[in-house]
């Protein structure tokens, strides 16, 4: 079961650029950045609330957010939901013929597990499921 | 300020499908479905901690949900974004550079009083404003 929202990600061209305009637009401050280098980002996290706004610029231009950016322009990019444990959701939702785009969870930003399922699956939003490690 | 995300909407062409695949997805039971007779939409929500899902379906073909997914395809639509008050936010987001869709609030779904700021200037993410009505 899904607990909350954990962060919904926006792909940008420019973080800088970016977190100037979201502090402007919500006066909320910036929580931390953050390199993924796995996936080939870097990140930045606005806490609104019980969730986040994750902006994420591309650092590889190979990697998943450049060939977003370069697809679809700027724009939200993924929902990510907060699971208890992520094992067991994603063996309860290949059962229920959701797709994952992998068959293991692997480490994301912010101390968690994630992994993602396929679009298609879910009327074209990217969605994430994550899990705190601690 | 902004003091939560109060939804996230989702563009679907057919919310009894949509409904059904969200369920399954996150094993929270539908809230509620609401006719939005201004936006000429069928919207559904899912509340998924302090926030919601919302998916919405045109009941128009010339509304705003048609030509997005005509130029789109399905997908998020959205964000929107609680604030304490609306009329207050409008003018300080204005004199800030902020761009919005119309002057005035309006009623939306789900008893509030919302305002939609243009995504040029908000890294193409479409934002909306809402404050409780009551």
């Amino acid at each position: 079961m899904f607990t909350k929202i954990e962060h919904i990600g926006i792909a940008v061209k420019d973080l800088q650029a970016a977190n100037k305009m979201f502090g402007a637009l919500s006066e909320i401050g910036l929580l931390k950045m953050e390199q993924v280098e796995s996936e080939g980002v870097v990140v930045s996290f606005f806490k609104v609330g019980e969730t986040k706004i994750e902006f994420l610029q591309s650092v590889d231009e190979n990697g998943p957010i450049a060939k977003f950016i370069e697809k679809n322009g700027e724009g939200i990019h993924h929902i990510a939901f907060e699971v208890e444990d992520i094992d067991k959701e994603m063996k309860r939702l290949t059962e229920s013929g959701f797709e994952l785009l992998r068959t293991e969870k692997k480490e994301g930003a912010d101390n968690k597990y994630i992994c993602f399922l396929h679009p298609r699956s879910t009327n074209s939003v990217l969605t994430e499921l994550c899990q705190d490690k601690s």
